[in-house]
């Protein structure tokens, strides 16, 4: 039931559409009520307003039934509720009974939208209590709102009004003299699984049935050597989940949401098995589309993040993919989703359910084409707040880590993960076993792009992110031609939440493993995939984290190309291997610093030359865009 | 105009509602065009597949008069399209004239919603793009969606269709022989301010005019003693804005828009001398609602957002005023408008806009009887990443800070200012002129609380945020009554951009302001309105920071008491204070660190006593809710 104020959110407004995605033969159904009372709290409300005629021409607009129940009397409206309430019942069960029938024969998809029942409700505002408070009127209009009587404390004459009431709902006959409530009632709240709390519609861990998910090892791609092919990584995880699809094609527990498209985001694999869900008309030239598909796409992250909500929480499971810009659009039905998580964690009859999880993909860092609006990795800002009890935040490097990760995410309870990473072809890093390892201890030191030998480094390269990662591993492939006598370690970071300590996060690194990759007093030069200063804010309170140089997207955005991008936002290998210059410097030998101006001034000259020649050409040098790792 | 993708978004649905707030008598139009193609990229849309009748009823529904421009033809859809645009027009000019001409005499609202024109375009997608490629329809499916020839550097048979399609266009005609437009056609192009990026209706910069603001300081509360009387802060703002109404009555030129009601936010004075906006049916009971009002409330925060964006990108000025949790509904609106600004600025012909004013207020430390889902200050951590350029946030700890601040606000251009403070009566710290001194500096030593003297404090008590501030200054209070050798200073920061090193925002402190707030090397107990971590993100870069100890929001939050919120979160008076001889153990002299492990222990006490008499009593201890500073 929505009140008409709640009526004009603008996410509210879109759901109406949802009808157009709910299949009568395998989904349940919403009985929306649409209680108008004319305000919200002193202002009128539009729909309040409007005639019974144009909100009955809106609802049938959107495709519904229109039930209208209009009055004043509690009596009489009582009855008019339950028969329409009644009638609404029987037309749902009516199209279920006909579309269920009519799919018996294996045809289970659906060919038209059916006209499901919608209830208008208009009663008076502040129903049935004090009609009237120091000669203004109070019930029906928006003085009823919160407190109708604020005085009961100091004004006699407005206790008696609360006491009658009070006793208007009669409690001489509801409860015995000792304040129970009579057996006759008592007997009426349900028992077991039909108490709300107990039903599988509102505790749908009850239900929850695990994913049966083939071996992600099987999607691996080949990495015989580090960095020197590139693909699309995404895709691995379009095969895993076109393979989850049919394995769970029995339970049919699976959905997987998506605002800007599946094959954009390269995940088409899917629909080799699977369809688009669109209860309406279709014509020969649809693609993958169908009633009974479980795939959805629809541009509003809103409705594709409410429909996963509630599948989740009627115990399934689902995955939502998105452009990274746009997931910030529904971040605010995030974070009410994680603060149920943290309050559900509380409470023991409730049961886990599966998590929350989000791919953010075509990132930052590779919209160059989309330009500024579509470059903005705040979510993970938004994020980064909530409890370590629930958040989650993975930026796998390259195609094997990200189907590890995905696994791993696929099988959670009670999270939210988000999982960052790009669509476009990148440099794979990891072979499997590798990248199992990688993304269990969620931080750790990759030793083939290091030159720190059993010893200290001078410097550790850190990273976290696709691109980022891209840019450090190269920056320490120019050290080591170019500055061999620089010992650099390289730290790659897949579960963000690593990097807190250990007392703040539960995936939190101790002070014995933070000094194992980052060392107790060496200058760390991080390349982080979201706005830079974030890193901050998750290290503090390890040791010594002023010596963190961290480098990220610093809101320096256009239409550009990919290299330019991080040359804007000074996160370039260049800009890497000059700031691990410059920072090294302080803690090394003569040798280096007698050295390291020129090197900086060689780092200098090649961002000059990258962007002289993308200015030129629009498109990256060959030098950048072929880049491969040569040990 | 929307495409029938962007039609699905959610946003977009509520705002077919704002013709219930567009006077005709005083405002412009806006004639929606709802072009429909079928598809948004490979699926189909809800209202591409809906028919005419039904889309019909939606637009007739939500109040407007639909006219339909349906075929493939270009040369009859050119003709059918520019005489539909010409029936509109004319028919917005005829509400304009009818509600103008009925205004004349004064009566300058109006009592019902006009049937505004609305108009839905059905054409093919891909329309006269190439009919066919490889064997498969393109024009009219999904197909034509992005790239519709993919291969034309390969395939010369491509290459032909692309080269036919671009002749369509007949560039023979168009262009001369060096590949100059014709002057003929060159002349068409508007000329000075008819230019699109030279209208005022699309450069408001140029019709901005300052607001005529009365002078903050007339409504300044009396403030003779720090810390003794309790006020509704926002309350002296609303009647700031009443005056400010009244001032710019003639030039017409602000708006404040509220999703959750101005009276709630204490903001009501407003009503003495303007209405609510609503355009449609009024009835006796109805407060302070005219079609003349300058008041916007409608419970959509992306309305509320969008309208104020619209009406500062025209030239004119506006405050969204909103429970601080609900301001994230509109965070994606805030940084698409942020991102708009900072490139703005490069734009040599911009003229400046006003800035973008964002009150969050019913903030998440005095959301204690709404409970855990209103607890929520993250637009803080989203507009923390924002450039400098563009990017404010205020944490006035009381009225006459609050002044100064909104005062500076209003006058300013270009920016998104985030003003924090809460609605609920709280402590008054500061006279006007010590207010307006204390706001400019953004952030300074609050000497009457402070008992370093002219040395060196042994800690420093930071605070950011009125319930912060109040915490503090309380556990300086108690640390000067317990431990009178302790010397503490309590340094207040009312505009939090001053926190960054200087290089990184331009309200940033050099180090040399910085060491002079905070010293070079003494400990500092920070308590922050925000989620805690934030402030690390932000003084990353001063002199060692890693001794900044942080207690803020931490996602701890309930229907409670406003002690029990600082209590759950660690950040009440005595836990700051144990805090600070925590860490001032360490630094100070012996006699102290033999104390304090004793006045650690009355903390804690102190903190079980008012737990225990909150759960008692359900609200907190008199030496709580009444505690006022005595020197």
């Amino acid at each position: 039931m929505v009140g008409d104020g709640e009526a004009e959110t603008g996410p509210l407004e879109g759901s109406w559409k949802a009808i157009s995605f709910l299949n009568p033969a395998r989904d349940g159904a919403v009985l929306p009520i649409l209680h108008l009372n004319g305000y919200k709290i002193a202002g009128p409300t539009v729909l309040g307003r409007s005639s019974d005629e144009e909100v009955r021409k809106l609802l049938e607009g959107h495709g519904y039934e229109v039930h209208f129940v209009e009055g004043e009397d509690p009596h009489r409206m009582h009855q008019a509720f339950a028969a329409t309430l009644d009638a609404c019942h029987e037309s749902i069960r009516g199209i279920q009974r006909e579309a269920r029938e009519g799919s018996a024969g294996g045809n289970t998809g659906v060919s038209g939208r059916p006209r499901w029942p919608a209830i208008v409700l208009r009663t008076p505002k502040g129903w049935t209590g004090p009609g009237e408070v120091g000669g203004l009127p109070v019930e029906g209009t928006f003085r009823s709102h919160q407190v109708p009587l604020s005085s009961v404390r100091a004004d006699p004459e407005q206790l008696a009004m609360l006491e009658e009431w009070m006793r208007s709902y009669r409690p001489d006959e509801l409860f015995d003299e000792e304040g129970r409530l009579i057996p006759e009632l008592a007997d009426l709240a349900p028992r077991g699984a039909r108490r709300m709390g107990a039903s599988p519609h509102a505790n749908g861990g009850r239900v929850l049935r695990d994913l049966d998910l083939p071996d992600f090892r099987g999607y691996a791609l080949p990495v015989e050597k580090p960095a020197t092919e590139r693909h699309e990584s995404t895709r691995k995880l379009g095969e895993l989940l076109r393979d989850t699809f049919t394995s769970n094609a029995g339970q049919r527990n699976l959905r997987l949401f998506c605002p800007d498209e599946v094959n954009s985001n390269r995940l088409g694999a899917v629909f080799e098995v699977e369809n688009r869900c669109f209860v309406g008309p279709t014509i020969p030239n649809d693609d993958h589309v169908s009633g009974d598909g479980r795939v959805f796409e629809v541009l509003s992250e809103h409705l594709c993040e409410g429909w996963l909500e509630g599948y989740l929480l009627t115990g399934r499971h689902g995955l939502f993919a998105t452009y990274e810009a746009f997931g910030m659009i529904a971040a605010s039905m995030m974070v009410q989703h994680a603060k149920w998580l943290e309050e559900a964690d509380k409470l023991p009859w409730r049961d886990p359910i599966a998590s929350l999880n989000v791919l953010l993909t075509s990132t930052a860092w590779r919209n160059d084409h989309n330009g500024f609006s579509h470059q903005g990795p705040g979510l993970i800002d938004v994020m980064l707040s909530k409890r370590g009890t629930v958040a989650r935040i993975y930026l796998p490097p390259d195609a094997n880590s990200l189907l590890s990760v995905a696994d791993h995410c696929l099988r959670s309870r009670d999270y939210v993960n988000l999982i960052v990473i790009d669509k476009q072809p990148q440099l794979q890093w990891l072979g499997m076993e590798a990248a199992i390892e990688h993304a269990a201890a969620g931080a750790s030191v990759w030793e083939w792009a290091s030159n720190d030998g059993e010893g200290e480094p001078d410097v550790v390269l850190g990273c976290a992110g696709d691109v980022p990662t891209l840019e450090t591993v190269a920056a320490a492939h120019w050290l080591r031609q170019n500055a061999p006598e620089l010992r650099v370690r390289v730290v790659n970071v897949v579960d963000l939440m690593t990097l807190f300590p250990r007392e703040f996060h539960p995936h939190g690194m101790d002070e014995t493993r933070f000094v194992e990759l980052f060392t107790a007093d060496k200058p760390v030069v991080f390349a982080f995939h979201g706005y830079q200063r974030a890193i901050h804010e998750i290290v503090h309170g390890h040791v010594d984290v002023d010596r963190f140089h961290v480098r990220g997207f610093n809101e320096q955005g256009t239409t550009t190309t990919p290299f330019d991008m991080v040359v804007l936002n000074g996160m370039s290998r260049y800009h890497l291997a000059a700031e691990a210059l410059r920072r090294a410097e302080r803690t090394s030998d003569a040798r280096l610093r007698d050295r390291a101006p020129t090197l900086i001034s060689e780092c200098e000259a090649a961002i000059a030359r990258a962007t002289a020649y993308s200015r030129e050409h629009f498109e990256d040098p060959p030098e950048i865009n072929d880049w491969t790792w040569t040990p």
